[in-house]
């Protein structure tokens, strides 16, 4: 018999994945059964109640997409953006630049609304922009996991349109921040399942509004992507006949389906409390070791805390050795900001107070 | 805490998911890392010399896509066909109409060359028509899962154009009947995790020759698909410096780690020799009980066993029993098999001499 994988325990405080619940594990290597197994098809639907309760939503379109976070961002510009649709982004880091690739081939009429890396986007810039505009689609990002900004949702959501579509990057703000669906008025909305939810990457839940599901009814071409179209996979997720379209990730499902359930049993509250109450530990803790948040207080994440990387400091010696000798990961940079910043992911099962303890220990020791 | 889900094993032995192995389950469950950990690419790069080993091939691109199985046929197509490529689809069942939906959407210029589902592809209608006609892409399934037909995969490769990319169909061939990407030219073959390689489904392996690589790399207009853009991923999965494209889904990457590990230690002729003995013993068991395979037995699949139901049998009953009574799953039929055929699969840790007898004993009961 051949060895069995075996891989050591890391604390995962990067910007995701984040560490999973022994709960979680467990779930994930049930038994796999069917993808059209009646005891499947009830776990799927309790799925969906679940997430109608984590977004705040009565939507009745909520499911997790069968690929990562990017697949759920995809599955959201591609049901909603249409050839030449003019599509207002707002950007203000990495992963508003990957909604901007995303729909350049799609075929959309770009506008770009531009913040810095850093700060948060300009509601009063937004608001000026979209008395002057109208879009078929505006989008942006809630968290952007980038940089540890918090992207203000609400105030934006107030200047859309009716007949716009309004999509919202969730992937790091789900179960770590509030996210308000129906009172954002959010069209179309996505996460993942690797960081505020607890669980491995690989099942990525999405929400439509009922405006959003009309769009996807009333098209009239054929989408360039089977794997992610929306009005098919409903045919599997939702009715009384359930029709094949893909084999889902069943264990991966799992995962989500008991990722869902102790964080509602927690509380969605309390678990966003317990997120902003380490995060608090953490700054303090930083600041103390003289380490500078790059994002101004007001607008930081709790879930993704991103620092300067001291003068005279290099970035791979520290994370290395903040792996290899403490067995915790932390984030570098993406894009702009790569080698400039750390960031410091506190997320589902890794926002408990002895992580911040044993990361600040380990600075101690390494700084 | 909340309760952990708990699932009953059930033999799995339908189209896929097939059985999961004990060890790959431990696998599954094993510590979640960051998808740039050390530990993680080394995990990747091991993962790529066994899919070579199992696909019979030295490309180097040979990568499991983040997804399950339609997701990898997807990546081929999408970075395959461009727009009005022309494309002959060589169709005889479920999974072939499935290909011509997929290069439908990207707009290709498509030749369909019917057999009948049940029958195995005319090898003679494909020789004499490649004759008179050239193609893009050649596409076709080699172990078509809606009917149980093997279709003639080497053979129809001796015709396939320098110029032509052949795209070829292995879900349910790969780990169960012969598969050899380089003697038989195959550009771009698909495959998934969960049936001969007796992991959960979602990730997918695939693999390109450099004919598919240099279409790749040629390529001067954007892939409508960003998630399966297999230029972007590459750099990922490939090179010194491995950039981030998505969160790839760890877990399953551990689980196929393992299932690629297994097959290879228990070798991959033994494996494939264990189907077919398994086969055998369904087919006499089958054929005692008066039940009739829908195919010639030269073009059989051994993973994939279909079968008539008998008149005045009501399907779903008697699949029903089998799950709620025996914990065994076999599949309906698929498409315009619906409700006339059983499936039964035997594949990778399914494809065992117990499971026969199991199955064998269950229908006595019940017919």
């Amino acid at each position: 018999m051949s060895k069995i994988f075996q891989i050591k325990e890391t604390i995962l405080m990067g910007p995701g994945p984040s560490s999973v619940s022994p709960n979680v594990y467990k779930a994930l290597s049930s038994y796999t059964v069917g993808h059209l197994d009646p005891r499947f098809i009830a776990i799927m639907d309790e799925i969906k109640e679940m997430l109608k309760k984590v977004f705040k939503t009565n939507n009745d379109f909520c499911l997790p997409v069968s690929g990562t976070g990017s697949a759920a961002m995809e599955s959201c510009f591609v049901n909603m953006v249409s050839q030449d649709d003019r599509v207002l982004i707002l950007q203000n880091g990495y992963f508003s630049c990957r909604m901007e690739d995303m729909c350049s081939r799609l075929g959309a009429d770009i506008t770009l609304l531009k913040s810095e890396w850093g700060t948060t986007i300009d509601v009063n810039q937004v608001i000026k922009h979209l008395k002057d505009n109208t879009y078929d689609v505006v989008a942006m990002v809630h968290a952007e996991t980038s940089t540890g900004v918090r992207n203000d949702v609400e105030k934006i959501s107030k200047c859309i349109d009716d007949n716009t579509i309004f999509i919202v990057d969730a992937v790091t703000s789900l179960g770590t921040i509030n996210v308000d669906v129906d009172q954002w008025r959010i069209d179309a909305i996505y996460s993942c399942s690797q960081k505020g939810l607890s669980c491995p990457p690989g099942a990525s839940p999405i929400c439509f509004s009922q405006k959003a599901l009309n769009k996807m009814k009333e098209r009239e071409y054929q989408l360039p992507n089977w794997y992610l179209d929306m009005n098919e996979i409903i045919k599997y997720w939702d009715g009384k006949q359930r029709v094949y379209h893909h084999t889902a990730p069943i264990n991966m499902m799992y995962a989500l389906y008991q990722g869902l359930k102790d964080l509602l049993e927690e509380g969605l509250e309390d678990v966003l409390d317990r997120h902003q109450n380490v995060h608090q530990l953490l700054v303090e803790g930083l600041e103390d070791l003289g380490l500078k948040f790059i994002v101004d207080k007001q607008y930081r994440l709790p879930s993704l805390n991103a620092v300067t990387i001291p003068d005279g400091i290099d970035d791979m010696t520290v994370r290395s050795r903040l792996l290899n000798d403490y067995d915790i990961e932390i984030g570098g940079g993406l894009g702009k900001f790569s080698g400039k910043v750390w960031r410091i992911g506190l997320m589902g099962h890794s926002a408990r107070k002895e992580n911040i303890q044993k990361l600040l220990t380990a600075f101690k020791e390494i700084l």
